[in-house]
């Protein structure tokens, strides 16, 4: 008799939880290329080959792993291989379910399938994207920006993380760059993830369907000012960039409040940062998301309006750089309308960047929530109930069973 | 011909310039015993053979250069040795005066004496004092703590820098600790500094006499919340310590300058410290000074209530924890007195620490300061002209003149 699917859950989820969790946080500390994300790749690997899956590496750093055989697709008529998986790699002392549940839920949805007796029209793969957080390279998505052309791959090799090494040499070489010989036999991805907030919990839903992705981006603030002495300096003769950076977080807050939108102050490096130095420099980084591009656009608007106005009060300088910006995702309402009816799950938005944001582009994508019972992500407190992560490998082998057979 | 005392000072500075600056802010990084404060520790040892002037250290990492047999001095018949000095060790980009100009000074004092035909009644030395700043171990004033006993040899064997060293491991062995033989015969102690502030500018006087030092002290912020996504959480859900912070910085500038006080927060480290996360905790370290020990009190209780307030908004905590306090330093009256009058020289205060208020507790102690025209200092805009530089030594070799012959 079979194990039960929550038990076969557990069984691999148990096989990846010490890997690279820090005993002190609780968190994990996975990033790219690191030792424990290559022993997640060689999980992954491992579990590809019992069930007699083919591993494709893409010259980006991705991994595919197939079941069929994606020669038999023709490229570019619609008819392509259905794509499920997510990425290993996570944030400074993040949770374990943001990534790897949608490659564990992957590979069990195919022996769901299997046990079913499905016989796929077309191929099902499983992947697992390079990089998605960017908290090595400091480029979010990088693998399946890679994969699908969005970034220049010199660009990309020349990334270097906190100890200089680059993308190209952790990488092992430079970057493949764009694979359309591989999009192009793709017809859908569906990429199955942890809720990163209260929406299913509000809802009482295990499982939803996603929407699209808030536009976001990233604002670095550059705060100049004086170095003095903190002991000798009169407070009327200070140019302290830190007060700047101060209040420019509190208006942040209080800007994105007022527009029901996210943004947070997250990173802060304060140079000197000694104890009795005033700093002569500052910088912090925003991070911003709304409902619609107008709405964000007015957000980093405001904030860069109060903080240049305060940087007058101060003596101080600001500037606010851009470094990243992603318009608004919308999946594809045919296949994510179909899937909610299919699953009788409830339709969500998220204001979280997904390499599924990335494939949006090219091919009919959609996204799997499952319930996060904290609302807590990039986080240790970041969790899932096993049989909600078991209700999420069934609603994942049904939108797969559906894409594959029709 | 002598050389005039303008270039000979020129000649020592320069030999001094090069010395652990930093070519991109040209600022200095000399922590204590980093290759470029080892290189200056020999340049010492080099300065003082030339003078034929032995080189005592005393276990602590402090060195002393002795122009006379100290043997000859009876320890506590109020006759002791003359000692002046300073500290090589810099905050990170500090100037180059805050230190080293009190060593340079003493030297060609000496030279002033000897060519002036002085012959001392009693021993004068030059000292370089460990670790003045605190910068690398934590604890300001660590070399002269030691010496005078102020701190526990075992404590500070076992303070860490940022690389995990201790200061054991970095002074090549444990600290000896108090050395009551030498301090027992130290009968004055005068140290020459750049000022640190714009008080002998505003009086239009190169050189003056300090009063005292004000009562300061550290404590560190600790500000505890929930890391969570910062794309996906809402901002009613947040309990983000950034934002009790950023209040709080902004409430200690309010606080100080209600009161005529001087606080700043220059040093901050926050959890995980990434772009797309919550941040989960930060600390946050306050510098306070104020003219009177009730007002520096009355400001760091104001910021502590105004924290946790803030706080409770928050949905975060604050815990401040005082790290060091040093009580109101008064220098020796009349020997201020007397050298205010010798040199014709204003008294003022200052809210520095300085190993010259470690030793006041101990002996007659004065300190002579030096007007800096930015009145910049722990920046590479700290300045003197050669000039006043030149008006400083010629005050010491008074000063050193009036208490090695009396």
């Amino acid at each position: 008799m079979e194990e039960p699917l929550v038990e076969r859950f557990r069984e691999l989820w148990d096989q990846l939880a010490p890997i690279g969790r820090d005993a002190a946080s609780g968190g994990y500390l996975r990033y790219a290329w690191s030792p424990a994300e290559l022993r997640l790749r060689d999980w992954f690997a491992e579990q590809a080959a019992r069930r007699g899956m083919p591993v494709d590496a893409d010259g980006n750093g991705n991994l595919f792993a197939w079941w069929g055989e994606l020669d038999t697709v023709r490229a570019g008529d619609g008819t392509g291989a259905v794509l499920t998986g997510s990425h290993f790699d996570s944030v400074p002392h993040g949770g374990a379910y943001d990534g790897p549940l949608g490659i564990v839920s992957g590979f069990l949805a195919v022996d769901e399938l299997r046990q079913r007796g499905v016989t796929p029209a077309r191929p099902i793969g499983v992947a697992a994207f390079a990089e998605e957080e960017g908290a090595r390279f400091g480029v979010p998505c990088l693998g399946s920006r890679l994969f699908t052309g969005a970034i220049d791959p010199d660009r990309a090799a020349a990334l270097t993380d906190a100890d200089g090494v680059t993308f190209a040499e952790s990488l092992g070489g430079p970057p493949t760059g764009a694979r359309p010989d591989l999009l192009d036999r793709l017809g859908a991805y569906v990429e199955l993830h942890v809720e990163q907030g209260r929406g299913l919990v509000d809802l009482g839903a295990p499982v939803g369907v996603a929407s699209g992705i808030w536009p976001h981006g990233r604002w670095r603030l550059e705060f100049t000012g004086e170095a003095n002495h903190a002991g000798t300096t009169r407070m009327a003769d200070r140019r302290d960039p830190m007060l700047t950076l101060a209040f420019t977080v509190l208006a942040t807050n209080k800007e994105a409040r007022l527009r029901g939108a996210h943004a947070t102050v997250g990173r802060v490096l304060v140079e000197p940062n000694a104890t009795n130095a005033v700093p002569g420099r500052a910088r912090a980084w925003l991070d911003a998301r709304a409902a619609d591009a107008a709405t964000l656009a007015a957000l980093v608007e405001a904030v860069r309006a109060k903080a240049t106005d305060r940087a007058r009060r101060d003596g101080t300088t600001v500037t606010v750089v851009e470094e990243s910006a992603t318009p608004l995702v919308g999946f594809d309402e045919d296949l994510g309308g179909r899937l909610a009816g299919l699953l009788d799950s409830p339709v969500l938005p998220t204001a979280a960047g997904h390499d599924a944001g990335v494939l949006a582009g090219h091919l009919p994508t959609a996204m799997l929530f499952v319930r996060n019972p904290s609302g807590v992500s990039h986080s240790p407190a970041e969790t899932a109930s096993d049989a909600d992560c078991a209700v999420g490998v069934l609603a994942l082998a049904d939108a797969l069973a559906d894409l594959a057979t029709r």
